[in-house]
């Protein structure tokens, strides 16, 4: 009997003795020039990418991830974005999401190409849209890429992982800043944010370097029962629109739309557009 | 070094090969005319009460449970509810959060008597109101006490474990009947309704057999890092007051009054009272 278990660890990681762990039924490893990559077929999960021991993505659960990554910061925007940076989102599920709304051009930088590869074999449910000629797949550092750009963009998510290796540098202030530059005047910014529970503090830096640069900076959360705790967050970014004030009655408007050209969605609804702004008292008043 | 997994299986349980699993130093165990009692000390959670191998409660994320499971149903009472029922509740969690209000007294009707000794003696934090004088500990069947009751309670909680053994009879919808009969007429019911993810079926059971019941039945979220998917549930039900009906104004005036008697809260917040009730789609929506 094959079991995958993920002992929680790394910088940021407070957990320090707790592990989730997966039955398995296949399962395949390789490295590549940035990670160790591992394929596993579980029996609750469906397929499950997992990256430096850390997972990543499954097919079971991944909906959450990529819908909430991606519809709360859209459903935002007066008008569909129309030329939309993503840093990271190898396993292209952000895409995915992303193309349901009007998007005319999505600049994707991935700074791991064979990640895209085993994602595009071994994941066609999620990768399916990376093909799309809508889509400029770019094998790059995003870090640099965002360096210098200006006014060029509409939204720019950030779908990372850990702030450890090539992702530390895309929680600091100096690439927030540099993001805020290449987003257009009405632009938004998304990033996920870590678990406000199992890396607390890294979580809260990522708000607060996040509130040095913009105006308005709303955390949100998820139930993501595969990552550590299953309490994740996003934090959303603008200097001029707020999640919170968008008018009910035009959301309800449009997301009705939405669902007629895309059919449904499975996690993301009006109730939890607001609703997931709510974060209990732990996350910020403890110490 | 010592680990222990809890495997998730039984009745009800939609994950059949996933675990979480935690660092020990120190555990021991006994067996009740009812269950097997674990008592670990953990490295990330503290000591943790584990019941016939499902995890209950521990130190560190207990007061998720235990604030959600009373406040959103209190807070949205016009006055405080003078005398409450608890079905289960062995560790004293929930007695300590009703007591925060102004209760005059509390029916805990627990079935294993040992469950509450182990809570005195291991977990003070966490039992340390079961002495007080309010409290009117009866150690009988939950099932069985409710029945014949009539006008009587203003508000009944069911603290209670999965539906498997004694349980089981406290999800069905001739007991939630039972319950009805004996609230007072602008009484309000909640149980934990177990995980919407990963007990998808019995979490709409229960919301199912209330709606046979109550007029106004509502279902919550709560991110419970120790629980299976950590996505967890609980649900309001009442034949006159509504959760969502509470007017903004007067709850933030009641919260902060409450605050001031009681010190802050580490989970519940008028935001969450609101925002604990968006459920995402696949939860109702999925076949």
């Amino acid at each position: 009997m094959l079991w995958f278990t993920e002992y929680y660890s790394g910088e940021g990681m407070e957990l320090q003795g707790t592990g989730l762990t997966f039955k398995v039924t296949e399962a395949f490893s390789f490295r590549t020039p940035f990670q160790e990559v591992l394929v596993l077929n579980t029996v609750d999960f469906g397929k499950m990418l997992v990256l430096d021991g850390a997972v990543q993505t499954t097919e079971r659960d991944e909906f959450i991830y990529h819908e909430m990554i991606v519809h709360p910061a859209f459903f935002t925007m007066n008008s569909s974005p129309e030329k939309v940076l993503i840093i990271g989102g190898g396993d292209g599920g952000t895409v995915r999401e992303a193309l349901k709304h009007g998007v005319k051009q999505i600049d994707m930088v991935e700074i791991d190409r064979e990640v895209v590869e085993v994602a595009k074999k071994e994941f066609p449910s999620i990768a399916n849209k990376l093909e799309d000629e809508r889509v400029n797949l770019i094998f790059d550092d995003g870090r640099e890429f965002v360096k210098g750009k200006e006014n060029e963009y509409d939204a720019i998510i950030v779908d990372c992982s850990d702030p450890i290796g090539p992702s530390k540098v895309l929680y600091e202030e100096e690439f927030y800043r540099d993001c805020l530059k290449a987003l257009k005047e009405n632009g938004v910014f998304v990033t996920q944010s870590e678990s406000p529970f199992a890396q607390r503090k890294v979580h809260k830096q990522v708000v607060n370097e996040l509130r040095k640069v913009f105006e308005v900076v709303r955390p949100y959360l998820a139930f993501i029962p595969t990552y550590p705790s299953g309490m994740w967050s996003f934090t959303f970014a603008s200097n001029s629109l707020d999640p919170l004030g968008v008018n009910p009655g035009a959301l309800g408007e449009a997301y009705g739309k939405f669902v007629k050209e895309n059919g449904k969605l499975k996690y993301y609804n009006p109730e939890i557009h607001y609703g997931a702004f709510a974060i209990p008292n732990f996350v910020y008043e403890e110490e």
